[in-house]
């Protein structure tokens, strides 16, 4: 399926001038949704691209996806399902929210042949009330999260009356080793979906996936392994790296006496320090919590934020990079490799997200409309 | 200039069923844009606007500045200058981060005709090379926050040869009560700006206002106060609050035996607990720091996040809201009043930053594109 889409493209021209470079491995999504899906057998492996596929771009990441043999997807709202709906005709695609609202919130799941998750029996009359009979649609079911699903005794008086195609629940601690509540809930949905036998049934995320075969069930629903996330942060990851993020130096300062960086003053750099301010800040998905920790990679050497991260501003504390790699225009790593033959990387995606004090799924989600993005990879990779 | 654009508009039909709605009171924006002006006294007051005016939509907020009077803005980048040089084409624009990268970098400014700020010596020279010998420009003087500007030695050597419109300089803690570095800066300035003495002179953010006349020169860029943050903080906070945040509820459920709540199960709810679930969660910038321990308002009572936050969800504990209140399509607000009427308010702007342990300024530009956005009041308002 090569052919259909040139998932390859170079930066866009105005790329070279762009405070910010967020590079896209879109074969690494490929390859980490086939390490999926062979982890899953002969059951299927689903795609997670809501929330803009975390972040870096649903109509790209949902071409590729299709292309490596995704069938199903999984999306937050009704407008993230008409969007990905344009690159992905044929797959079955469902939304996690449901519909909200009157009768009028059906419109884009009829228009766009989207999937509801029924999560309640309010949604479930809405449904039930206003789509056509035949109109497929997926039911939640409530195990443990107490987030959204119907609870026991509601999926129980219904299962006479409906047929979804899909039952679901989700894992609150698949992440957590040995965590208790994660077997009661395998418990649980066992029961619950037995209520439902011509629906097919859906229980794990990406850490689910790897609890092994009892979470299987017919569909699971990988998301952050997709990106590159590592889904048991206690084991070493077994995905591959799908980001580069690199910033770009605006400008080199020496500093000649001792000098303070930045607001607040926070950072005390010694005569003789040489500073690179780079124009990517907080309002670009850097979390301000990376101020006087973070540090990115210049010419092969780690090079340490210095003060407090701005909205449009990084300072880094550059003085032990080569003075080769230190110029007005050079960029500093953040995540992934300087260059695609450098053996040292900077950040992975975890990595710079637990420097941040976060998880990668909130790094992710963070990352900016103002960086130029880069696609490259694609299906056949 | 009521007359000129519609700035109320009613939410949009779909947003009855948005996961959030982001109303943004461009009426106080005027306001706190005129408050400001109103401190500079016969000098000017710039908007500072980048950032998509810190999130907030830069085509709306720099419509409603013009109207109230505003004639200068500052942007970060080039294309946020483009974008807002669309609806306002008299006024005068000025790009912080000045020209990037190659003589191709100045296409932007001499389209949209902005004004750069000229950071360094590269930038100078990109800039006098390649632009029309008339087309104004800003320069930046570093006075000791470190990130950007031309150092004192350079600032020296370049005045004779420089006739910028504009000299700016960026105070690094003027929102700490009496910092040194405060008073420090300001005699660096006036004594750096008296080489440019046909330039105006601007130094002054929010904060700078508040010091006093001898802070002000000719020109000011407020951008938080515009906003409603707080200039500074251990103050009372004279500003219009500006924002609006409610967060749908999709789903409510009775705990019957007592339960665990969301990810990783770290919320406990006895039996009897009343929990509701809204339809935005990080993705939508509600920081992961707000996980079981912020709160909104629902009916007029507090009610408290129970559990983590998730990537497209929330779960309160709404056990304590009236009754009548909790209902699957009803609006917990966190920022702002109920309703027009309530006499009680959710958060303030820097409320709600400091109980997710960041600033305003974070919180503001991490506000999400999935909301529905509502605009109410206008320049006249």
């Amino acid at each position: 399926m090569n052919e259909s889409t040139p998932l390859d493209r170079p930066f866009s021209s105005s790329s070279a001038h762009a405070g910010g470079l967020l590079t896209v491995d879109l074969g690494a999504v490929a390859d980490n949704w086939r390490h999926m899906a062979a982890l899953m057998g002969a059951k299927e492996a689903a795609g997670v691209v809501k929330a803009n596929a975390y972040g870096l771009g649903v109509e790209a990441v949902g071409r590729v996806l299709a292309a490596a043999g995704c069938r199903t997807f999984f999306v937050a709202v009704p407008e993230e399902g008409v969007q990905l709906r344009k690159v992905v005709p044929g797959a079955v695609i469902y939304v996690l929210s449901g519909p909200i609202g009157s009768s009028e919130g059906l419109a884009p799941f009829l228009k766009s042949n989207l999937r509801p998750i029924l999560n309640c029996a309010d949604q479930v009359a809405l449904w039930r009330s206003h789509a056509p009979g035949a109109a497929p649609y997926g039911l939640h079911l409530e195990t443990g999260m107490n987030r959204l699903g119907l609870p026991e005794f509601e999926a129980r008086a219904m299962a006479t009356n409906l047929a979804p195609s899909l039952v679901i629940s989700h894992l609150a601690c698949a992440d957590v080793p040995n965590h208790p509540l994660t077997e009661e809930q395998l418990r649980a949905f066992t029961e619950l979906r037995s209520l439902y036998p011509t629906a097919r049934a859906s229980l794990a995320n990406s850490a689910g996936v790897m609890l092994g075969r009892d979470y299987h069930f017919d569909l699971a629903r990988p998301g952050l392994a997709l990106y590159g996330g590592n889904p048991l942060p206690h084991l070493p990851n077994p995905l591959a790296q799908v980001l580069t993020l690199q910033l770009r130096v605006l400008q080199v300062r020496r500093v000649d006496t001792p000098q303070s960086v930045g607001y607040g003053a926070t950072y005390r750099a010694p005569a003789g320090t040489v500073l690179a301010t780079v124009a990517a800040g907080y309002a670009d998905g850097l979390l301000r919590s990376l101020g006087n920790s973070g540090w990115g990679l210049l010419g092969g050497v780690r090079v340490p934020v210095a003060g407090r991260v701005s909205m449009d501003l990084i300072t880094f504390d550059v003085s032990e990079a080569p003075s080769q790699a230190v110029y007005s225009g050079a960029l500093i790593t953040l995540i992934g490799r300087e260059t695609a033959d450098s053996t040292e990387q900077a950040h992975t995606l975890d990595e710079l997200a637990t420097e941040a004090g976060t998880i990668p799924y909130e790094l992710l989600t963070s990352l900016s409309r103002r960086y130029a993005r880069r696609y490259v990879g694609g299906a056949g990779s």
